[in-house]
């Protein structure tokens, strides 16, 4: 615990699964689009994350930012991700290299490379034993608009990082599931982020050194097309789930038992 | 001579260049933001590149579109990149589809990996016996936030290929200077585009065949650090110019001229 973290978009799913995880290591401060429907526990702002004005105080004397925040429906319209993403990510950016933040974790998304997956590549690619490998510094290939705003995040944070010198890591979340991972659904299988998984690796990019990553946020999945070198090498991360220790909503060995968010 | 090209942004440095270079050779639709001085040879339009209503007239029976509208300022502020260089180009791309057009030839910028201009790398990487390549391939690294827009017009056409497939080229533009290169500036020669060259190249990106690519667009410089290959192969691109032919203002050679823009 050392200073304070900003997490932007903590009334959403990651935000919530990240706090759920990681509420007793840091020194939260939180971002809402709206006021919550309970009292948080952490000093709070509200408002629009592409307002310099709304978003400018909650940085003060913060050392770190993770920001989630957006529209995060991947069939949102292209003015919502024009404002809420692309314009919101550079508010983010411009307000934390004011505040001299050291460290901005973004999330983005499956969906930064979601045209990767061609008929020609699918199904297969989705199975285990398939050795199609997205590493993360290829050029994007987005499927669709909201995956245009969170490839131009990343290449927002690129510029941030070299003309600033603020620590970038890039989180391609993958399909965070609670309870257990999608059922009958190949593609998310392959993509299934558990939550102690999602906990961990955030925390390992606010603990890590690094100039400027791109990493992809899966559990590890024996199905996989993402490569989780650069999560382990750089970050560190050590996922403890897999989506082939399951039976649709049962773990194989009947032990453990995935972490609800509250 | 077949269907009708629409070249955006024909008031312009590149513009002006393109249409003095292939007047004769294109059934030319002019977009310009304003009305120009002149009455144009060609029938055009005037408006907001990203106004829907402005732009969709102008893709009517149109085949292929040059499209450079945009704010051209390399210190140009993030409002205006986000409006007439983000926005802008997502519009044109949703009407071009519309539209049917088949290929969209987009000006993309020398600044959309400028940062790649490392202080490690120069000024070493603007000499000819420097064999540091930019391929086009990489993840974007733009020098400014004119750059960024220009990286993610890039991300924008390669989401508008795979969705509804349009052959996109995207042409990372160097220096275009006319007369001659730019004198006593090392990178600027080492990115230098011709005018003739920067005819040509838009000439093979109209007539080739491909599905998503980004080239540079710069004369066959002894100085250079963007790589010519994909240019080259992948539109048969024959760069007719080399900043090292000149000494300051003048041929070494003293036989042509550059070609003027009017």
């Amino acid at each position: 615990m050392d200073e304070p973290v900003l997490l932007t978009g903590a009334g959403g799913h990651v935000g919530r699964t990240v706090l759920n995880g990681l509420r007793e290591e840091y020194d939260w401060r939180l971002m809402f689009h709206s006021q919550p429907a309970h009292e948080p526990e952490f000093p709070y702002w509200t408002g629009e994350v592409e307002n310099h004005a709304d978003v400018r105080p909650a940085m003060e004397d913060v050392n770190a930012v993770i920001h989630l925040a957006g529209d995060p429906r991947p069939d949102a319209p292209w003015e919502s991700v024009l404002s809420n993403n692309i314009d919101g990510t550079h508010t983010v950016y411009e307000c934390a290299v004011e505040a001299g933040v050291d460290k901005m974790v973004f999330a983005s998304s499956n969906h930064a490379v979601g045209a990767a997956e061609t008929d020609e590549r699918t199904p297969e690619m989705y199975r285990a034993h398939d050795d199609f490998r997205l590493e993360g510094d290829e050029f994007p290939r987005p499927g669709n608009r909201y995956g245009i705003s969170k490839a131009t995040g990343e290449v927002i944070g690129r510029f941030f990082h070299d003309e600033y010198d603020i620590s970038v890591c890039n989180i391609r979340i993958g399909n965070l599931n609670e309870d257990h991972p999608p059922i009958d659904y190949e593609r998310g299988q392959a993509m299934w982020l558990s939550p102690r998984d999602c906990a961990q690796i955030h925390a390992r990019a606010l603990e890590a050194d690094y100039d400027f990553e791109i990493v992809y946020g899966i559990s590890d999945n024996d199905r996989k097309y993402y490569s989780l070198e650069r999560a382990r090498e750089v970050l560190g991360y050590d996922p403890q789930d897999n989506s082939a220790e399951w039976d649709g909503a049962e773990r194989i060995d009947g032990t453990a038992e995935a972490v609800n968010v509250d």
